[in-house]
């Protein structure tokens, strides 16, 4: 069966930060009437003067008649979410989020309105706030959504003709297949190159850590550059995706330990064994 | 007191590969008449065909008369010199080599030639091999030197000559600053870089492996570049800088378990203070 689609009309959009804000500028491009909800009234002002939506307020009521409402909120908001907000949205309007993390926000949500599914639009850049939002961040990124049997087929209908409209790649998984897979290849890299930069920057002798920092070139800043970023960000993935990232660790902790005791037994038949291996597998990542 | 520049003259450079042959061509271009030495008559006939020396032959001999011999090897080789290669080393010439580790280097080689300087040229590609050559490798590179009190003072200044002629920025340092430096910023992030690719490829439920290969994105790719490349070349660093590389991982690991302990804790105040301090760091080291 075709999916007939439908006219942009009103979307709600709440937070104007990198998602919420660029969000803004794509749908509004799409021939969507944008109403933005912010926090504070500077925020407010600040959207205004970019042009993040046509209608923005500090009053979620601005979000009555929306056909759509994104939550592009911090995942801490998003599972915690003022009262105002819930009872803002309207009860036939298609809910999504665009949380990094998706079985809390699943759980929390399903309970908070009937038409509610997750997705998490993989797209970004280093930086944040008002000020943060861009036009295209989505094109050529992953969009992935994780309904479960009790999701409003029509809505993730809905969600998906937004997602290709601005360039993205439509996926769908189970939300927890979703966070074990970012736990993997996003959130367990954030600390394994957090404790890197935290490993080098601790050596003790400063003229080796001064000609460190001197030579240091495109490989370090490449191994570094996920766990340099975002301090919240980084926190707050940990904090709602604890036990995949853990389990991930438990992992690489293991895998770590194996090449340290290939170079500590100077078994070096071996060790080159194991780069070949990681050298054919990265591939399949990219 | 001002160093008087050389016309150039005839160099010698031993291994073609992609330092080598990288060196063969950028010399050339400065004027230098050079004679490349490698192992295999294939080779000399891919080098030839490629122009990276003027002469290029398997036999060592071709170095009578060169002033200048750079040796291009692999750390192996270099530890492990041929005998008809040092006895073909005129004793007049500055020999110096192009190792990613010097302390051994420097040991090994002060008692093979009285005018030895170890230097470290930090360039390099994806790319080995006769094929893997290219103009300009240096520029804006680092070019480290580690002369000692015993060093040659007019054999380094010859190569600094080189390198500032290659548009290498040029630096001195002792040995074993340099070594541990490099273990720091460049063979430690291998083995970090290589245990993270291991420990994702590792998951054994194919719905979340194939996602996460679907999903993986720009965060993942830089982290585990350093750790998908040439195996041999991975090996070998730590097959020569062992000790340095093992205090680097000790180190590591320390920092690895503590944001580890403070996740396990669920203290995000704690992890945060500690992603805030990495984000601090990182622009030191760039």
């Amino acid at each position: 069966m075709k999916h007939k689609k439908e006219t942009p009309g009103l979307v709600g959009v709440v937070g104007l930060g990198l998602i919420g804000g660029s969000l803004g500028l794509d749908l509004q491009k799409q021939g969507w009437q944008v109403h933005g909800v912010v926090n504070r009234p500077i925020t407010a002002n600040k959207a205004k003067a970019r042009g993040l939506a046509q209608v923005i307020s500090t009053e979620p009521t601005i979000l009555a008649n929306c056909e759509l409402v994104i939550l592009a909120l911090p995942l801490e908001q998003l599972l915690n979410p003022a009262q105002n907000l819930i009872k803002a949205l309207p009860e036939n309007a298609v809910i999504t989020d665009v949380g990094s993390v998706k079985a809390p926000v699943l759980k929390r949500w399903a309970a908070l309105h009937p038409r509610f599914v997750g997705s998490h639009p993989m797209a970004g850049t280093e930086k944040a706030g008002v000020e943060a939002g861009i036009q295209g961040l989505f094109r050529n990124r992953p969009w992935i959504a994780t309904p479960n049997k009790y999701t409003d087929q029509d809505a993730i209908q809905k969600i998906r003709d937004v997602a290709l409209s601005l360039g993205s790649e439509w996926l769908t998984t189970d939300a927890e297949i979703h966070d074990q897979a970012v736990a993997l290849i996003s959130h367990l890299p954030v600390v394994v190159s957090a404790a890197l930069l935290s490993a080098v920057a601790s050596e003790t002798n400063p003229a080796i850590k001064k000609f460190a920092e001197k030579i240091a070139s495109t490989g370090f800043a490449d191994t570094t550059r996920v766990g340099g970023g975002n301090p919240a960000l980084g926190t707050s993935m940990a904090a709602s995706n604890t036990s995949a990232l853990l389990k991930g660790l438990t992992t690489y902790r293991k895998h770590l330990e194996q090449l340290e005791s290939l170079i500590i037994s100077r078994n070096w038949v071996g060790l080159q064994t194991e780069l070949e291996k990681t050298q054919i597998k990265r591939p399949k990542f990219l």
